[in-house]
């Protein structure tokens, strides 16, 4: 079954969706793998457009504080323990629990780029890459970005993109800079937004202008940007941000749970601003579950524009094609044409029956364990829910950080 | 492992947990089951206090529209047509949903009240199930609550309440002869209170009381009463449900998603009302997963009062123990003395590490699939995720309940 209801047969060559309709032969080649979806549907797999996958490690690790004390008193001080080898480790277990709820490309923000490569590549799952840059390392970090840019140009699942942390944590030459050396590569510039109201106050104090508008002024929103949270962005900002083409990042578990504020989806909708769904890094959410992500999206919506403000189709278009289509990523819908990313999911669960409506028991009612199976431009990335090595990602992880062993 | 972080031994006798701590001999009698959770965490189960078992069958059947207009074109004309078989096999798919997503427990207010005690029968599951009183039908349904009362007092595992359904469907007398029934045999009267702007203001219109003034003053309140939503109730009337004993259950995922309002919870916890958890009926929810449920109570309540309102232990209580407590079951928790409901859990799933903290990591993170086994008074109801008869409930909804063989 389709997303729209439909029965019917899908082919895949080079990994693209190539033929949608009645396969009209009974004759198939051996060479042609097929895959029996009696009583399954294929549908779109999620985009996860702002994460820091590392920190899967930090999951549970603090919660239930807000976003500055979380940070500078919990997060940081653990953050500065943890070394390359346990970033590509936290990485990887990111990744398992990514493709086992039905995502396939994240856009990431988090040290030791080379080893963040090297887990994607292992999982083939997709990726945006950002090389961070702060004040403190700035040195350092943007000629490695510009380096980091030229070795991964060409690699087909990885876009590697600039990512100036925040306008608290860059000053305006380094986030010139950045936005210089994403606009000169044809780059995504990835940064957070107006995340907090404390971020706008500040900013506003310190230049006259909110985080947006400053952005604006020093030339950033004129490169290709991929902006996390904007929760504060006022009418005239998110104008701003339409105007400019900027990509939103709504991360709605991790502002509720850092009570950082509510986004306005209803502004965004109004001026027609590119919207897509992240769940932020699991330290703040505590998964990386895009579809529980998008139901905590849409009772968000619902809450602030009334019962028929979020249809769920939209919510899934905003969690599927929207964020593929941000990063130019030509997938994210069932369609010829399209490079065959998707998942195979069980009607037969009992969360997906009696089933009126497909996206709805989707969104809104199946759990991550429906999904038997993840595509990646037509290769399985999960089949049968096994994931090439998670066990071993899940044991070592349990072996080197459960508190029993680290605290 | 327990909640508390601690390995030990647990030992169930007669449906109680009689010991806990190591085992002290290593010749165990071959009489006595022993089960090897290595890995594994014994958790308590949850409690669900507000929904309607039955509409499960309405899964997505009328999305994205407000309470009024979804209950009186879709949900009301469509449950007109549905027959005691229909709400047997509903409450039979509930049921099955509840127990992979570890709920023991469910409080309910449907039709046909001896088609629920036969489904709750089979499968094991504990249950307060709700005879509805409306005006509409109230002449035939007070008669056969006080026959349903009498029938079912003594049931292990099953509670009969008085369940008139709101001060909008029922008339001052008939609210009383409800509360007379309730009182009269020691049973709740289930009752939705203050769930849309418009009850409290057709009821102020009417009365010149807030629907839980109005409830006090004719004296449904003196009864044991187990009141949903409660979401417009005011500190004076939160003051009142808390003199009153009067249980809530806060259902925050249909409050939002029929966008009726937000659940005060800070001036909830003011008064140190008993708060439970609910997930109201799964066609506007669209799931009976409390740990979905959970998460998004804690996200709410932390929107409201702050990244500090709400503990992740305090949120794992209210949807655990309080609910068992308010009605009267002595489970809720992993210790001596207790009824032995339980989850065992699997520590080695990919959201369940690392582990920092249980709680946080199975509320805030976790999968219902990482649930193994369910246990109701020390008796497996779900076993290595099976849940006998599954199977045959959940193809025989798709038979007949499917879109395609339906409308």
């Amino acid at each position: 079954m389709l997303p729209s209801g439909e029965i019917t047969d899908v082919q895949i060559e080079n990994g693209r969706f190539s033929k949608i309709g009645k396969c009209e032969t009974t004759v198939i080649p051996e060479s042609i793998e097929k895959i029996d979806c009696t009583n399954k549907a294929l549908i779109p797999p999620f985009y996860n457009t702002h994460t820091h996958a590392g920190m899967t490690l930090l999951r549970g690790y603090a919660d239930d504080m807000p976003l500055f004390e979380w940070l500078s008193e919990h997060i940081w001080p653990m953050e500065a323990k943890l070394n390359g080898e346990d970033i590509y480790l936290g990485t990887k277990l990111a990744i398992v629990e990514m493709l086992k709820s039905g995502t396939v490309f994240f856009n990431d923000m988090y040290w030791y780029v080379p080893h963040l490569v090297k887990a994607v590549e292992e999982f083939g799952i997709r990726a945006a890459i950002g090389c961070p840059v702060m004040d403190r390392n700035a040195e350092i970090s943007l000629p490695m970005a510009a380096e980091f840019i030229a070795e991964y140009r060409n690699n087909p699942l990885i876009q590697i993109t600039v990512a100036p942390h925040a306008v608290y944590t860059c000053s305006e030459k380094n986030l010139r800079a950045c936005a210089e050396l994403a606009r000169k590569n044809d780059v995504f510039l990835h940064i957070h937004i107006s995340e907090t109201e404390q971020e706008n106050a500040d900013c506003i104090k310190a230049t006259g202008l909110t985080p947006v508008q400053y952005l604006k002024k020093i030339g950033v929103l004129d490169c290709k940007v991929i902006a996390a949270h904007c929760i504060y962005a006022n009418d005239e900002d998110v104008k701003t941000l339409a105007e400019c083409g900027t990509v939103i990042s709504h991360c709605p578990t991790s502002n509720r749970k850092l009570a950082s504020g509510l986004f306005p989806m209803s502004i965004f909708r109004k001026y027609n601003c590119k919207v897509t769904l992240g769940t932020d890094g699991c330290s703040s959410n505590n998964n990386l579950d895009m579809r529980e992500e998008a139901k905590i999206a849409s009772l968000l919506a619902i809450s602030q524009g009334g019962a028929t403000a979020m249809p769920v189709k939209n919510m899934l278009q905003i969690a599927t094609r929207a964020g593929a289509e941000a990063f130019g990523i030509n997938a994210g819908e069932i369609a010829v044409g399209r490079e065959a990313d998707a998942l195979i999911i069980d009607l037969r669960d009992e969360r997906m029956v009696p089933l009126y409506n497909l996206a709805s028991n989707w969104i809104y009612s199946a759990g991550h364990n429906c999904i038997e199976s993840v595509l990646v431009k037509g290769e399985f990335v999960m089949k049968n829910r096994i994931v090439p090595h998670a066990d071993e990602v899940i044991d070592e992880v349990r072996r080197r950080f459960n508190r029993a062993n680290w605290c």
